[in-house]
């Protein structure tokens, strides 16, 4: 048995402690998924941590791990289980990347229609609709910023 | 050393054999990452396996708990290197999803400006717009479908 953080004040912490019902997909030592309440599509699932960690760069090696295992499986069953044969995982960290509750979540989230595209904007029920404003790269710069980010010791 | 699945037509594959150049940011042996050549802001990072999968739902559970592992420390690290505290992790299964590229990839986007938000709508360089047309769970059906997810036995 692990111990984890907690954070008692948390939603998920709360929902991982059996104190707020949810309905339940997959649990293990680390790792804990339910289905969203406010589905962007059938089949929409969150894959947390049962530790409490804010945003994923708090997240230890094998958490990540666990995490990592669940997401591929878990996928498979929720495409299989609705039929929707596309799907995005998005994760967001801090409140100007989306973030709503600060527990670390994965989102699974279908889309059913396989005529549709997520660029096509808002259709309810369909997923998530995003926006991809590319930039182009400046080689120079990238080549300095890869050297920076591998300082960091990823 | 492992063996991957490989595919001689893949983009990814072929920078993971150097037979393409890339701003490389991390390597194991299970896991490659570079920067994105289109970016949605600077030190937006593709996360891929080594070996060639389709669709996440492929990727063998060790190769999702290599990916899972490096999240968090690669995410840290461009935070650093950017000076960016707010990011998203997305990856997209399937054309409908927005899937590119058929290899799967992880994007790592950083959203450099701390006062906006996500669903600001595009703001070239300031990382990835989403929208979240969100529904009301139906309790009743979301309870057969969590059943039949987990008779999938994810």
């Amino acid at each position: 048995m692990n111990s984890h953080p907690t954070d008692q004040a948390c939603l998920f912490c709360k929902i991982i402690a059996g104190q707020i019902p949810s309905h339940k997909l997959y649990e293990d030592d680390q790792v804990y998924s339910f289905l969203d309440i406010g589905p962007l599509s059938p089949g929409h699932a969150l894959v947390i941590p049962k530790g409490h960690y804010l945003t994923l760069d708090q997240v230890p090696d094998e958490v990540g791990a666990a995490i990592g295992r669940v997401l591929p499986k878990l996928s498979k069953a929720i495409a299989q289980a609705t039929g929707a044969a596309s799907w995005n995982i998005l994760q967001n960290n801090g409140t100007p990347a989306g973030q709503v509750v600060g527990h670390v979540h994965f989102h699974i989230i279908p889309r059913p229609d396989p005529a549709s595209s997520a660029r096509d904007g808002d259709l309810p029920g369909n997923g998530l609709p995003f926006g991809w404003p590319a930039g182009e790269v400046d080689h120079e710069a990238a080549a300095v910023l890869a050297q920076t980010i591998m300082q960091q010791r990823p």
